[in-house]
């Protein structure tokens, strides 16, 4: 099918799909490139729609979804990058269960109203780089389906369950043995003199205001600086803590 | 003085500045933003002049630089962001002198064609935040003086010299006896199992493309990953080498 109206429902919804609103009113999200169109479609997620510009042929596994193309003015239109790679999938919201994804083991990062796209995108796909059993966003986070999220996240949500969540999370994960760090300039111990390797969860917190749940916080960590710099990236913050968090399970394991 | 005409030669040339043509033409830039400006007057960069809107105190210390005004209209326009903060300096690009900084010991980072300013900005961010001694620009990396890298860095081009050099550099340093680093997927030594406490360059590749200079890379080393993700972040894995190599030092000197 090739759409050749801005008028047709489904280009109406896709439009929606750009705001929170839109996402959570249709239980939709959409993913954009051909990377990421093809770890949606390897992955266990609900694809609804893949849709290409006209013309674009691109080997798409069979299943149960309908392909269609669009013009390339109408694909301008509903993508959310300026030079389009002319493919999307539509996508259901999937249904997380949150208690299935709190085990007695295991690395949880808690994001804590991180604003900035590019840093969540960046967490998640950091945090699947190292193994991360859940991402759980709390405190009016940036939402997870949001395009520049989903850009700098490079398809790692297809891998690791990102879930929406209240702060009562960290109290779950307590109730399991989880220990929950959180990094804070003035704290006396240094990030590798504490074990980490695993039940540990680590509370990233908003670019400005800092950690909003320093109460559910058991131990607060410095990563050693010795220049001038005053503090480091929120997705900088987080990927030294998980790795230094790999690096001591690959010694125990040793 | 309050400037109200588009046309005056000072907005004229700052709007310049906003590309690399007119800011190496000028052979100044800028910065916006407070904490940018305090950083630029405690450090010893040359401010030319400092260009708050209609209306805006900030107490200034004295110094050998221009204090101007211009409406808020103007400001927005020689702005590099939505909502400015209505405070800027215009500061010349320093010349630095490359042999200066390449000693027989000392941590470098090399940014081979890395393309994303914000990329850049959080490098530059995380080397001054871990000692870095320089960082050297090769192989068309986006200018260290875009307004973007410069956000990014959150003043840490204050603090650490950015130099804008040619592969030549590595020889430079290999011939002091620095040994140089890059992060390959399928290297054998993971960089833990490397002493890179000190004497050590590490080289960042493009975005997609990687490092240029294979041949002048001594070492290659893996991050150990343990998920779905194939890569990191380059700003990420820059952050990991360089908190390793602050671990290790940490450990030497204890």
């Amino acid at each position: 099918m090739l759409i050749t109206s801005e008028n047709n429902d489904l280009i109406k919804k896709i439009k929606k799909l750009k705001d929170k609103k839109g996402r959570y009113e249709e239980g939709m999200f959409f993913v954009e490139g051909t990377t990421n169109v093809l770890e949606a479609l390897k992955s266990d997620f609900e694809i609804e729609y893949i849709v290409m510009g006209e013309g674009v042929k691109i080997d798409i596994p069979k299943g149960d979804f309908e392909i269609v193309h669009t013009t390339e003015r109408i694909f301008k239109k509903i993508s959310d990058t300026v030079t389009p790679q002319m493919v999307m999938a539509i996508i259901k919201i999937p249904k997380y269960v949150e208690n299935t994804y709190i085990k007695e083991k295991g690395v949880y990062v808690i994001a804590d109203n991180i604003q900035d796209p590019g840093n969540l995108g960046t967490i998640i796909r950091t945090a699947d780089a190292f193994g991360v059993s859940a991402i759980f966003t709390i405190n009016n986070c940036v939402d997870v389906f949001n395009p520049k999220v989903l850009r700098a996240s490079m398809g790692s949500i297809f891998h690791i369950p990102v879930i929406a969540a209240t702060s009562q999370i960290l109290l779950k994960l307590k109730q399991r043995g989880i220990k929950v760090f959180a990094t804070y300039l003035k704290a006396q111990k240094l990030v590798h003199e504490c074990n980490i390797s695993d039940k540990v969860a680590f509370v990233l917190g908003n670019e400005a205001k800092g950690v909003s749940v320093v109460d559910l916080v058991d131990d607060f960590v410095k990563i050693p600086m010795t220049g001038e710099a005053e503090s480091l990236n929120v997705s900088i913050a987080a990927s030294i803590f998980l790795y230094e968090s790999q690096r001591q399970r690959l010694i125990k394991n040793n």
